[in-house]
């Protein structure tokens, strides 16, 4: 039978994962229990709702990011959808930005299935060498880490783990992305700091939740920052500037005086 | 100069209006803060928390609306990009459904900017009655009324009323909404209900809240839904066979047995 | 009953307006040919597809533009899903940019409703005054005319009038067109021209096709542009200089060495 | 330096990789010719135009698609945004409908490298059943087989595989598709045919041409059909009897009689 588990609608009742949507959720639960809800068809609890909160605020804005240029410049074009302005922004959340937490948290909850929290820091370390390895064997890239500007660490990272802590969820996955992170910055002789996306997957792996969420929480976050940055550019705009500025660093291009 | 006054973005720090996100956010605002926070560089009052964690789980999902559809079925054919299937349940979010807070909002406002809420009832009936014959002439529509499931009203719009009466945000935009319901169900002979984005509509504008973060706040809510979406699909697929009932609707279309 | 006339499958046929899609139409008809039959179910005739090859060529691509720059920048961080950076550069084809030949080509249908071929000049002059007219009163914007950079003259409209002269496409719609041109340029006192979007819509209208087929062509021509953008990024990148560069236009961005 | 190779812009020309596209292009050359020009530099030979032609009609449209299911739902609430609906049924052209031609030609390309036009049957076959085992190994899948409409054999594989022999472009990687179609259909004991996108895929591999550009020209084809479907969609609407459609099939969705 065609039907989803999420919900269903009569003339006077919508129903989302079993509950009356108008007379037992509105009202009665927020926006972050209601992520939870509608993907698990159960409350989060207050530490898992903590966390939540701080991977939604962490993926929300991060000033000129490529997501926010590109919706500003598609809004630039086609100021009457705004939707088409916000999915300009969020296409870019991919394996390499803002979405490789989905792939951080697949590649720690598989990398440590052999481990447990209470595995040695050897053991960790021995794990990490391995995973480095069969990546190089692959030629495939080892993901969430590396920033092009937060070189020397990326600044949310100590307070990710930080929080992490203090709500229960820091073991085997944070410490075995702690330790790739070690086993490459010492193989390059250069740090290579794990990334905010590196930062989400990790929790994402600690709290047992579906990678996929992993991505979905950046794309919720990033939203909220997306539509921000399209209201800034209707109120005070910068994206034909931004255009000309591109154009300008080729010399061919020629703008008028 | 181009800049935006949303953030900015050091080797060690990151700043999105004017707090540094690592130390003064994360873990000090939740995520509904975040929304407002990063729009206006305000935090929300409690009772426009209330509301806007009312709108979101409002629109955060109605089992298979065409924008969970739209994303199931982008799915199929591009299972390895979350955000396509995401961004094209999103991009359905216009000025007919799940968009048109925005439009209604807008209304509202002009609509409702020779009125006050202190305005007669019978001041706003003739309002209400000029917006429908103004309609008419320019052939244009009256948005956030009718809907094709909930004929005889929304289950949702009560539950939103006796909010904004609680928070009190209900004033001259509401009552200019439910008098034009009265117009136009009057005229036709049969209710023609405030629907959904009506109401998310009546309650930004209520809230003096931007009517493009109302276009926003559907976006934000529904982008949940659409991850709990494709993440059953993906477990417990139905795409395929929805495409084989579509094309069983047509005797032309010959499926294999 | 639920069908669409556009076509339909059996396990060993595929019908596309009719005909067989691999016995009779591949092989036997052209790409541009395709265009028109699924859209009519008939195939154009040879100066019709003269011209669509024109705009199909004039739209293909104009350099780093804005949906160039937006589908670069969404493969950085998503170079897994081609499709995703090209769905994110064709989203800003709306009424501004690159989508307007839809509104000027509604524009110039309905505008020259009462005109025909042989109107004279005066009568056409009198209409593109009424129509400038209309728009200040209603504070609309004519749609079709000024460019950011071909400030005194889009290089292309000279082009697409002597084609559309050569096909005979060229009637009331390019003059109503041309005669709004010179009246907006008159009360600025400073010229401002047809853009190419104009053209396109001019086009469109001179030849009865479906104003939505005008952003329709847009859209196919400008696909093929987003191809070669996302390939030459891909081999030679410059999103993460786009991106450096646009940091540093804001000195409270800080970029490491 | 930021440039693209691809063009520049002055206030009076417009340069599509070194050829003035208003006096050089337009009228010059016809879309298929551009669609290689943007991306090469060059223009395409008579039988690679052929050939390009052949696998743009091919994937402009099959009737009621999910793609085309999607730009339709789509259009039900943002009519406004023709560029959305297109985009929505655009991102499903990915790894597994529509855009999998990429990923059987690069499955081709390095499959075949061992290989030459000339090898043997027996040495392509040995060397499709390497590839089947190396695909277990992986637990990868096989792309650009099987069809869930098609199942004895895709009607257009037949005439794709008689152009190509006419054109001089069928050598080891059709020829090794068809091995590999021969070897799984026999350890399945069920034909698995090869389907458009392993065809499409093929025809890349033996044009030598880049596999992006194979998802790029489905990409181009089928944005056509999605114009189509939109268009019919705005005059002879089926959105909302589709969503209808799918709610009734879970009985607990009661629609208003």
């Amino acid at each position: 039978m065609i039907q989803t588990e999420i919900g269903y609608t009569t003339p006077d009742t919508i129903s989302v994962r079993g509950k009356n949507l108008a007379t037992e959720l509105l009202g009665h639960i927020d926006f972050v229990d209601m992520i939870i809800f509608v993907f698990y068809g159960r409350l989060p609890d207050p530490r898992e709702k903590a966390m939540l909160n701080l991977l939604l605020v962490l993926t929300t804005d991060h000033g000129l990011t490529p997501s926010a240029v590109s919706a500003r410049l598609t809004y630039l074009g086609a100021p009457e959808a705004l939707q088409g302005a916000v999915a300009a922004g969020l296409l870019g959340a991919g394996s390499v930005f803002l979405g490789n937490a989905q792939n951080v948290a697949e590649m720690l909850r598989d990398g440590a299935a052999s481990l447990s929290d209470e595995s040695s820091d050897e053991a960790i370390l021995l794990r990490a060498k391995e995973l480095v390895h069969e990546a190089k064997a692959k030629k495939s890239r080892i993901v969430g880490l590396g920033h092009n500007i937060h070189v020397d660490g990326d600044p949310r990272i100590p307070v990710l783990i930080a929080q992490s802590k203090a709500h229960g969820f820091f073991g085997k996955h944070w410490r075995l992305l702690l330790a790739v992170e070690q086993v490459l910055s010492e193989s390059r002789r250069k740090k290579l700091p794990i990334n905010a996306g590196g930062g989400v997957g990790a929790i994402m792996a600690e709290m047992n939740l579906d990678p996929l969420l992993g991505r979905g929480v950046a794309l919720i976050g990033r939203c909220a920052g997306l539509i921000a940055h399209v209201a800034e550019e209707r109120d005070r705009p910068i994206g034909l500037e931004l255009w000309d500025l591109i154009l300008q660093q080729d010399p061919r291009n020629v703008l008028p005086e």
